[in-house]
């Protein structure tokens, strides 16, 4: 990635392809900006690279770019949405901005959304509740690709899932993280590098533990955090957001064979006595042991991801030279 | 464990002892059945076994046992609480309980509770909220014992996490998990054994990944889930519940040195329309793969301590003899 361009460009561009898809003007902004910010915070899995992937959606008919989402149900702080299939980014943000005015009038709020599409990076409605002054908290379903402990088949989803809390005039805390050990696209990469992974991701064929990333993408058996942990927290949160939104599990999206019409549920507090203090306290304190070794250090949670959005923006967002003259060309 | 005693039995002589330590009626037949529920689901290590600790607590003065949690802040569905150091699991159990009463208005309601004693079994409260029909969502935090990703010293809790989603007529789905991959009781079982951990449980004093309980005993370097993953989730909570209660940080705890006075946090949903026959089909598709060995299964989190239950309530409870002794001559 040695080609780098100013966000503006890139925000320009993918604009551009979205309006020629017929797009709302609207519509076209807020879904460029979302792919381009998730580039300049250095997640480029779900920026440009990505973005080819989304336009061919909209032309398959798998995202509806003019559907809007809609309220099916209300239950106090508790609402139950449809996304008909619209635009994922899209849908994620209006249902986290309508968690937000829920929790500012009632503390809390929660929207469990069906019938979505892919939200591309989970951190993104981290960051908006907590620019909001809210702690956000959401997750997502995902077809089945890790496998639960006890079985040898993908039978669970990565099944993101992010917790933000905003700090007093500094970039929020926003964990952002797949239950899976490594994403499909790590493993590739580390399988074309032919490099051993630096922890244990998963099996061969024969069943046994191993770093050898294109062993575990030949065996199709990623690992879950934690083993039996994350084994279990994978699928209590396809539970709990099925059982809430009344969409499509796991099993239900593995058993339709793409991965659409998704189930995600966002839920935002807003205290506005929060003990901004004693966050900079935990943060000083878990920094504050040795390293495991020279030049290392504890980072929070999207304390690397807002420091790539800095140089990003100064230096230009690192593209993929191939996928940037594609989508150019679209 | 060869002896097998009654619940009843179990039951009557925790509450014979609290009684004798000037608990109320009420109050020694609360926490009694939260202990003797403990051990009858399996969860020994949190019921009888932890007793005489729980004990010891009270006579330190470190746990008031005629305290009273007290509400400090009300915010539409989002309330802060102090437990005033009253036993912990009468705290925690009002809490949720006030957070259920509350999503029962309003859909969803959270209490953060500062300035409250060990929970015991997490799960416990799950369970309290699924059987009010409720999802559950619960986690505290504790002394730092779980090395960040990148550092070398304990600065993190193991924070357990405890996720319960109510099902039609049958036992809930539970999750009740720590953020360490092993907690250090099991541990100390590995190493008394000289037994190998099924899967790394840390690092040995020259900072190596190992499977060796008794030299990560030693380096007090007890390993995250998911290393990274696990490292953040960790942080983030304790980060999440410190900033709703205004209560002591994992820390806080530490520099203290000892673990009293922790912070908790509750949410409680309630979806009176909650999709339950959506939660049998993701279970059933998850245990539909073929098993990783012959005679193993998948299980859903609180399958297997449900079937404890009903074993220990047919065949007695097993309990350690000299810790049983222990109690009954309290």
């Amino acid at each position: 990635m040695s080609l780098r361009i100013p966000y503006s460009e890139l925000h320009q561009e993918l604009k551009r392809v979205l309006l020629s898809l017929n797009f709302s003007a609207g519509r076209a902004e807020h879904c460029a900006t979302i792919f381009a910010q998730n580039s300049r915070d250095g997640v480029y899995t779900h920026g440009l690279n990505r973005f080819p992937t989304f336009v061919q959606a909209v032309q398959q008919g798998l995202i509806h770019p003019a559907a809007e989402p809609e309220r099916l149900e209300q239950n106090g702080a508790l609402e139950r949405w449809d996304g008909n299939l619209a635009p994922g980014m899209y849908s994620a943000w209006i249902c986290m901005a309508r968690a937000i005015a829920l929790a500012k009038e009632q503390g809390i709020g929660c929207v469990a959304l069906r019938n979505t599409n892919h939200w591309m990076r989970g951190g993104t409605y981290g960051w908006q509740a907590a620019e909001a002054g809210c702690i956000g908290i959401c997750f997502t379903n995902t077809i089945a690709n890790v496998t639960p402990w006890g079985g040898t088949e993908a039978r669970l989803g990565n099944n993101p899932l992010v917790i933000a809390v905003p700090r007093a005039e500094k970039p929020p805390v926003v964990l952002d993280m797949a239950i899976s050990q490594y994403s499909y696209g790590k493993l590739s990469t580390y399988a074309t590098r032919q490099e051993p992974l630096p922890v244990p991701g998963g099996y061969d064929q024969e069943g046994q533990l191993t770093t050898n990333a294109a062993h575990i993408l030949a065996s199709e058996r990623a690992l879950p955090i934690g083993f039996w942990k994350g084994s279990g927290l994978s699928l209590v949160l396809d539970v709990l957001l099925t059982a809430l939104s009344g969409g499509r599990s796991t099993a239900a999206i593995t058993q339709a064979g793409a991965e659409a019409g998704v189930s995600q549920c966002f839920i935002a507090l807003h205290q506005p006595n929060l003990h901004a203090g004693l966050i900079e306290e935990i943060l000083r304190y878990t920094k504050s042991g040795a390293p495991s070794a020279a030049g290392e250090q504890v980072y929070y949670p999207g304390e690397q991801s807002y420091a790539t959005r800095q140089d990003n923006l100064k230096h230009g967002i690192p593209v993929e030279e191939d996928i940037w003259r594609q989508v150019q060309q679209l």
